[in-house]
């Protein structure tokens, strides 16, 4: 499918992102807590055809820090970050599924967030953008799927954040997906959750670069992001992978600065932090990280089985990790729960991976099979 | 017993801290992994009298912030931080041990640490002193001891770091301690601590109020210090136990900074870390939280196994929480196993508890019993 209209390719890096759209939103976007945008644009990428009747459309939302690039496709060659489950015969099948990923609201890989220029002022929203729900993400990727004539997908899927973002979708706007996959997710966030994030946003805030939020674009509190990134490690991977692989191991590092890297744990985390600073930028993680701690399913309906009642799923599949201390296996034996309980078909699986809740993105041995078998089924 | 000789009480804070006592050990302090200390003195309070033939002396360590006011006594009627479990009638029952708890070495409340005075240069140490290890705090409580003219103690024990110190005293003087008494500690730290810890140091270290080390007495990197305390919590507590306490409980706060404190669980740990910063010195920090990272049994003779035959302890107790993520579990099994296999007779408990690491400092309806009766039967 070639949306028309008001959507274009990304124009912004021609050659490496030539998989990516843009399209925007006609109007005034009104946010769920308050607050409005103007000329809000949503960035997303597509793989496979939408068929005639348009019944096979899913819709994938992203955890808090990827793109919209969750796989290759000849337009974009270059490997995703979901590469061994979308494609061709892969779980997310795009010989019969029209798949659909979106940038979120609020992110910074094409869609309006903190780091785009206003309308109104010619200048970065930076902390003047309002206050980000992940009611907000849903509602902006279901204005976006109204411009390309999508009222109905067959599925909604998510982890992570996504996850949660997949629920609000189907929470807000019953009717608008038959099923839904939940993968490491849940209905809110629990404390120790929100503890750490909000340490990682206050280490970001703690930066002196930040500047209050208006740092020059392109720039801003790396070293702040740096050790962010170093606390979301601790949270996304689990102590058992890390016995495993790293037990005693010490650094082989030329580095003698004084109480520097000792042990192979610590050098592994200084290199994927540094590999993440300055692919994203600050705000977009602030807003995105607190958007997580806010959304409460309960809020729906008083109680999540009272806002569960509102659901118009047919079926839905609930993944989690054992090894998750994130968003713990209890979290998403909930949510099953509250699924069968409103009588929606639910499978439960909790998988014995070691990675923690990262594995969705790395044991894919464990991950392929569960989304597999439960999409080739229906 | 009243100390002689190098023995003088303190007289920083003669009101406050009239139960301390601090002695001077002769000649040269030389440190595990070298260098070494001249001068060096050690803090320490007693609690009950020492037996003509000096056989119930109980030698206590402590974790890596306490000092060594375990508990109230007549000189110093302020509450310690083990106050429920020692003094009269108590489980370190101060009418039949006679109770020594030292403040380790490195540390900043009377024993030397970073922060005291090189005699050589008349500076403060900073980074100067010496690598310091879980041995080096053990050699010196040993040598304090044997300055007291206590060559022998019935039991030595402690918690977390000062289950590490307990264990590295056992190792390094064999028969110089009867019976030990570890409690939610290990032979050694797993990848996940040292991840924890090594970011806490690095919070500190990135604070430009730490100026490498060289701040003024008394100051420091605050900001640092109140950061690394807030993950410090995350790793000493338990997300059961939050959940419980704090659910999505939202913040009762005046303050409204951008991205500040919005649920209850935050307004928490900001209290708690603010609470913390000023009372420990930056660098003394620095040092025992590398020691604890350092720290491994099985370098006493290639594997915990053959460490472990060297001990001449007639029994043991091992104290672990299910809900321990700094020192879990299976440490504490592990710990047990090794105890058992060397010949010495052993209790293991696994408590229920749900406060972490920290439960031995406040689940007490736990841990008097698991003490107490331990200490009560010998």
């Amino acid at each position: 499918m070639q949306p028309k209209l008001t959507v274009h390719s990304d124009t912004a890096a021609p050659n490496a992102e030539s998989a990516r759209h843009v399209l925007s939103l006609p109007g005034t976007f009104t946010m769920h807590l308050g607050g409005e945008l103007q000329n809000v644009q949503i960035a997303y990428e597509t793989w496979g055809k939408l068929a005639p009747d348009r019944s096979n459309a899913l819709l994938l939302f992203t955890g808090l820090s990827p793109s919209a690039h969750a796989a290759s496709s000849p337009a974009d060659p270059t490997p995703g970050w979901w590469e061994e489950m979308l494609g061709p015969g892969k779980p997310l099948d795009s010989q019969r599924f029209f798949v659909l990923c979106i940038n979120s609201l609020g992110s910074c890989f094409g869609s309006t967030g903190p780091s785009s220029l206003n309308p109104e002022t010619g200048k970065p929203y930076a902390l003047s953008f309002p206050t980000l729900t992940v009611e907000d993400i849903a509602t902006a990727a279901h204005a976006a799927l109204a411009t390309l004539g999508i009222r109905r997908v067959q599925v909604v899927m998510g982890a992570s954040l996504g996850g949660m973002s997949a629920l609000a979708y189907a929470l807000l706007f019953p009717g608008a997906a038959d099923v839904l996959v939940s993968l490491s997710s849940a209905t809110h966030s629990e404390p120790f959750a929100i503890a750490v994030r909000s340490l990682q946003r206050e280490l970001i805030r703690s930066d002196g670069a930040w500047q209050g939020g208006n740092y020059p674009s392109g720039d801003g509190p790396r070293a702040g992001m740096r050790l962010a990134r170093k606390l979301g490690m601790m949270s996304y991977r689990s102590a058992a992978e890390w016995l495993e692989r790293f037990g005693r191991e010490r650094a082989d590092s030329a580095e003698h600065e004084p109480f520097g890297l000792e042990f192979e744990v610590e050098s592994y985390l200084e290199s994927r932090a540094r590999a993440f600073v300055g692919g994203f930028d600050a705000n977009s993680y602030l807003y995105l990280s607190r958007a997580m701690d806010l959304f409460d399913a309960a809020e729906h309906g008083g109680t999540v089985a009272k806002a569960f009642k509102r659901l118009k799923l047919q079926k839905a599949l609930v993944v989690g990790v054992e090894t998750d201390i994130l968003f713990p296996l209890h979290q998403q034996c909930a949510l099953a729960e509250g699924f069968e309980r409103a009588g929606i078909a639910t499978q439960y699986l909790a998988l014995p991976s070691k990675q923690g809740h990262d594995s969705f993105l790395v044991d894919m041995d464990r991950f392929r099979p569960a989304v597999g078998d439960f999409l080739a089924a229906l």
